[in-house]
């Protein structure tokens, strides 16, 4: 515990990054000041939010730093420092990812008790994963049972919880898309209704085929193809929740489509971006609600784990050309 | 009163339509059936969601017939037929309209005091164009005291009404876009804080310009590059209410999406269409509200009226240019 490696922002891609965008660097363990901690990280957060912070722009998180280390979520093991409430041996969850040991304020880190789930779960489908969807899924999008979803995405960490709860929760027909024949298998033994990989054809017709009802609540990780797709195929007054849009996150040009946007008048669609950091007040219902169906084992979760810090730049490159099947994680 | 006009459609437009695309036709005038009236239309109202309607697309109401009269809102006498709630002599607002005499039934129509109000605002601001300003503003978007409400197309029948109700509901600052120097100006008697010819720079410049501190409420009139520049100048939370994208209606091409779409995951924006139809139960509210505006003096409305019913097709052309200031209308 002499040495600490961190993952740090070498230079800004443009368009797709490459492994020369990030660079492996080792610095001191850092001392605790009063009322600090420092974590031995164990698991650290692959997400692809992560690619809009690399550019140089004002967003609703600000951009990564160059030549200072990466962030998002991670849980580890108390080593140093302490507070009233947290003590050493302590596992905690906080943001300070991408690096060996975090130095951060107790105040900024929340115990986890590694005996109710296993340690990853508290970064995937209990943690910002797992909210994300069910918010997106239940508050943004407002799903009513008997509707028909349509999740793009969908073998991803985000979409294959928002599948599962569209069925947990009464959802009439549950379609999710994805980028292989495997996920396509993955998510019907989840219990989606239909799946299918979008490389098959257009995805207009390929939603077409799955939903010929139409499609109630879109929920979008994609944007693109996809949400002029949903678009397409959306019911009158049917609801989108933008999550995100990945198809977009490495464009050099900005994206044409959905090109069929004025359909949202006649069909009266509501298109809803949202975050989800405003949808902390559902936090207990939503643990309250999942823990439940993780203990009947009624949802599941898929993780892709990827061993050693050094290779979270290969994991985020893999996460965005879709290697991963659920969660995206890094073992320390 | 031995015959009668109409106006049909001759043809289907491709991109925008000409004088050759309708056709004057004589006919007979026709007799009442039982629980029918015949009404003698005084003015019928030019919209542009008609253009819509000359696609032999599915949409929210069927495509226009060929070789079949137009319709859309009309005000006029009956005189013929009648029945328990409606007299010869009633003026009536009523759905048929682009002929001169039209026969309906009882049930369609619904009796107006002509003493009240100017026959031409039941078909404007106290019709269907005030409703879908009022619910567009107030219930679609949702617009609080003190937001910056930006309305496109604002010297048009919808929008310079959504502006004058905007700052009547203590919006803090009302911007508006215009097609030439004159209805700017108009925009700025009306009581907008600021207003712009759109033809004057990037749309995007010019409302920055007009809205440095950004904007909460977007009503759409336009589509394209206005709603491009509205994204952009959104705050957080922001919500767009897209009533019409004029801006489009005689595409040939599919338009090329906002391209920065994705910016309402970031801003956790909202993009709402809708029709005023789905809005009915606000009426007596609406009615009650404006016309209190309207007595007080407090809210104006502009009518762009042409004479005969021959020239229909020539007003509806213009309006599709931006020839009008406010309500098109046809005097019959």
């Amino acid at each position: 515990m002499s040495s600490n490696r961190e993952i740090h922002l070498a230079s800004r891609p443009q368009g797709w990054p490459t492994g020369d965008n990030f660079r492996l660097v080792t610095t001191e363990v850092p001392v605790p000041g009063p009322g600090q901690l420092v974590v031995r990280n164990q698991y650290i957060s692959v997400d692809p939010y992560m690619r809009g912070r690399m550019n140089d722009v004002r967003s609703y998180v600000p951009p990564f730093a160059l030549d200072a280390p990466l962030d998002g979520g991670a849980v580890g093991e108390v080593v140093a420092g302490g507070s009233d409430e947290i003590s050493l041996g302590d596992t905690v969850l906080h943001g300070l990812g991408w690096r060996e040991f975090a130095l951060l304020d107790a105040k900024a880190a929340r115990k986890v008790d590694p005996g109710l789930a296993p340690l990853t779960a508290y970064l995937g489908v209990l943690g910002m994963t797992g909210l994300t969807a069910y918010a997106g899924l239940l508050e943004v999008a407002a799903m009513k049972p008997g509707e028909t979803v349509f999740v793009s995405g969908a073998a991803g960490a985000v979409g294959s919880v928002v599948g599962q709860i569209a069925k947990l929760r009464g959802a009439g027909r549950v379609v999710g898309s994805a980028g292989s024949a495997a996920k396509v298998e993955r998510l019907r033994a989840l219990g989606f209704d239909a799946a299918f990989d979008y490389h098959d054809g257009p995805v207009r017709d390929l939603l077409r085929a799955a939903a010929p009802g139409g499609v109630d609540v879109y929920f979008d990780n994609v944007g693109g193809e996809h949400l002029e797709a949903a678009i397409s195929s959306m019911n009158p007054h049917g609801r989108a929740a933008i999550c995100g849009m990945i198809a977009h996150y490495n464009d050099t040009e900005p994206p044409a489509a959905p090109r069929n946007l004025a359909q949202v008048i006649g069909k009266r669609l509501t298109l809803r971006g949202f975050l989800v950091s405003d949808h902390g007040q559902l936090r207990e219902q939503f643990v309250r609600e999942v823990s439940g169906w993780l203990r009947e084992g009624t949802l599941s979760y898929d993780e892709t784990i990827v061993d050693g810090l050094e290779n979270a730049p290969a994991a985020f490159l893999g996460l965005l050309r879709g290697e991963n099947l659920g969660k995206m994680l890094v073992r320390v």
